[in-house]
């Protein structure tokens, strides 16, 4: 049992924004903090800033800053946005044939598994996650002396992403 | 976030079989009830004979059954040994690379809701998901009429699949 890749990121870009609220982060220098993808990070500021959670600023100096306070950011709805779903077993999804359906008592029992799951993550928010800076420094030492990629954030232009919910 | 197809059929296999504790199942009988892979049914065969909770009798009139009283077969306990791993996110891993894993507050939330998950399926055994022969009988039927299929059933014969973790 697994998150998806994509909701690990989008949890570690929350955690790198809330940890510097003063100022712009960006896609490039968060993926190098890390050392994963800038094109799959791109993907995921991309939705983090459509439903509302970062703020993107354009332009040359341009960036990515949280746009909600870390304690109002639940953490089990942020995975219910970031998860393409939560279908467990085959009978979960829309295509499902298994021949016992109708009388099935294990959909009931995973489903209830899986609310015990989600409510623990909706007890914590960002600020419990809340780290300082430095622990992001070295790399990030390292980004500042290179300087971060030039260009236009693509980040509020772009499409949302059709396989994931939007928020309620 | 999924359970893998190979939990889904141990589920089902165990279910069927507790449906009939007076016969012996087959594979392929089980792989047409549910209409689904027999091999990938015979990988999921092996594990569950080699981890008792199924029993293989050999042979030409061979087959399995249920080696456990189904209230003893708790469903936690089930997922932990057909799940390869929980691995939620990539820090829960043997290879991390996360560069805040010493400080990082979220893994412990995440542990936390995996732990309510499982406790949630371990409040429950395979005899609260018993059903009556007769609901999986209009394929089992059929199933009747063309014969099972012949020749010696290799389940207990089969090497132990490494990915799973043995039962405690």
């Amino acid at each position: 049992m697994r998150l998806t890749q994509f909701s690990d990121y989008a949890l570690r870009m929350l955690m790198y924004a809330a940890a510097q609220p003063q100022r712009l982060i960006t896609i490039e220098e968060t993926a190098q903090v890390f050392g994963i993808s800038r094109n799959h990070l791109m993907k995921v500021a991309n939705l983090l800033t459509q439903t509302g959670y970062l703020r993107a600023v354009r332009g040359r100096s341009g960036g990515l800053i949280l746009a909600r306070r870390p304690g109002d950011i639940r953490l089990g709805a942020l995975l219910k946005l970031t998860e393409p779903d939560f279908a467990l077993v085959e009978c979960f999804g829309d295509s499902a044939t298994c021949s016992i359906i109708p009388t099935c008592r294990l959909r009931g029992r995973l489903r209830g598994a899986l609310v015990a799951f989600l409510a623990h993550m909706d007890a914590s928010t960002l600020e419990d996650l809340l780290l300082s800076p430095r622990v992001f420094a070295p790399r990030a030492a390292s980004v500042e002396r290179n300087g971060p990629r030039r260009g236009k954030s693509k980040v509020s232009a772009a499409k949302p992403r059709v396989r994931h919910r939007q928020p309620a």
